[in-house]
């Protein structure tokens, strides 16, 4: 490897293009691009000795990558779902979102949030005919010592009983079950939507074809998103999940932690949370959040 | 960790996650799945620990991929790309074609293949109107031993001087200097083409954009590729390289290797190897080739 110390190389051999190749990512990059280039390649290409990769398995793998590719679009992401199927969405979000014990703990956005979903008042129905059982959800927003945070930015997103969320429906022009509130003075939300319903990653896709090659099925627990922003506190990105999903402990994306596992709570038919008098049975959720102060990360 | 050890784990956070994800993924995927994934996933899960990953580099790594994949069709293969980039593809090529010393080496195939191109007759001139200065080619095909090997089968295919090969011209329906010839009775070859000719991977693609920001320029030097087969040896792929081309140093895509640089020699208009007289000025290209017993792999 001697003669080969120089990027400039004409020994480009089996035991040489390790280092030869890092070497040509590293010399001019920035220090940071060659910080994150130079380790995967280098892992990369010590992964494919370690596992005598053959030429058969990259073809694959370079066909299954294009895949992915050729499926990503404005409402599919296979890369994004590729990237929560290996965890690393999961470690990314974590390891950029350390804070104080006892804050809400962050989670993935996921692929259906939506920008500045349409504003309700607190109280108000946002189902919008979203199909699933009624939920009247309520709870609050508060520091780590117990005081309210007031005007807290809320904005939800569940997928309904048939597992879609409203964005990939082309058909259907408002949104469902998605909103934005302002929780009060007092710190508190609540709003009438839907229960969360479990929902599977797209059928056929390349993750769900990865996923069915590790023998493992497609599906999400049910959940409900929140993003929570709040003037002089860090964001929080996360999830509530429904304690009855039996797919809470093999979600196909390795979402899940305890903390945001929640009681849904059925009623049947009759007096509800709101004062109205249901038809239908119906579900309460009640969840408080606790901001990290802003820049409190550790 | 105790309580994650299994895959069903309703605890995933920072410092659980690549235990889980591994093991999500190895139980129940066939043992060689289960080598050539977990691997790495732990090394991405690692490496997006060790360099502390954001977010946005997350997004920025994914929107890459999405444009790579965006950039894949039958003629245009940036995942190839990106693997000979990387360094993938030769050092997979070299273990996979592990050979006794005194053996040709092999290289990368390259994207421009063409499966059984129009067969020539020994001698015949394959340029067919291909840019650039003419070339009278020959040499052997050789055992280990010194012994010849007849009609092994040779395809051949140069880029032109406008650094293209024919493949991804529209317009031209005739194959320009590629062609399949039968080597002779006693293992030689003889053909006249064209000089080779450097060529730059496709500009402004992602693979371009990506040796940019490694500060690295996108031209591989100039290379005649030969694939060589004939029956009880290894078939052969390889590149034979000008030694005066200045991109050897540097190829965009980490294949050089010593052996597989030749003198193209260049003589002024006269009399040529093939015995007709050249109006223009010409090279001439002599290189032997060593096959490997079938099976002979190392």
């Amino acid at each position: 490897m001697d003669q080969c110390a120089a990027i400039e190389c004409l020994d480009v051999v089996e035991f040489t293009v390790i280092d030869i190749v890092n070497q040509r990512i590293s010399a001019k990059a920035s220090e940071r691009l060659a910080e994150v280039m130079t380790s995967p390649a280098c892992n990369l290409l010590n992964f494919a000795r370690e596992v005598k990769l053959t030429k058969s398995e990259v073809t694959c793998g370079i066909q299954s990558l294009k895949q992915v590719g050729w499926r990503c679009d404005d409402r599919c992401q296979e890369f994004i779902l590729r990237s929560d199927i290996l965890g690393l969405s999961t470690l990314v979000t974590a390891q950029n979102t350390r804070k104080p014990d006892g804050c809400s703990e962050s989670t993935v956005l996921g692929l259906f949030h939506v920008e500045s979903p349409a504003l309700y008042a607190l109280g108000d129905d946002i189902a919008n005919g979203a199909l699933a059982e009624p939920c009247h959800i309520s709870g609050a927003v508060r520091r780590l010592d117990g005081e309210p945070i007031s005007g807290a930015r809320i904005d939800v997103w569940p997928a309904d009983e048939e597992g879609l969320y409203d964005v990939p429906h082309d058909s259907k022009s408002d949104a469902l079950a998605r909103a934005t509130f302002i929780a009060g003075p007092n710190e508190d939300y609540c709003f009438r939507s839907i229960v969360a319903s479990p929902y599977s990653i797209p059928h056929q896709g390349p993750g769900d074809r990865l996923l069915g090659a590790f023998g493992r099925h497609s599906w999400r627990p049910a959940h409900i998103h929140f993003l929570i922003e709040a003037v002089g506190y860090e964001p929080l990105i996360t999830h509530v999940f429904r304690d009855d999903d039996s797919y809470l402990p093999s979600d196909a994306a390795s979402v899940v932690c305890r903390p945001l596992i929640a009681n849904w709570v059925r009623y049947p038919a009759g007096p509800t949370p709101d004062g109205s008098v249901s038809a239908t049975s119906f579900c309460t959720l009640n969840f408080d959040f606790v901001l990290a102060p802003a820049a409190a990360q550790v």
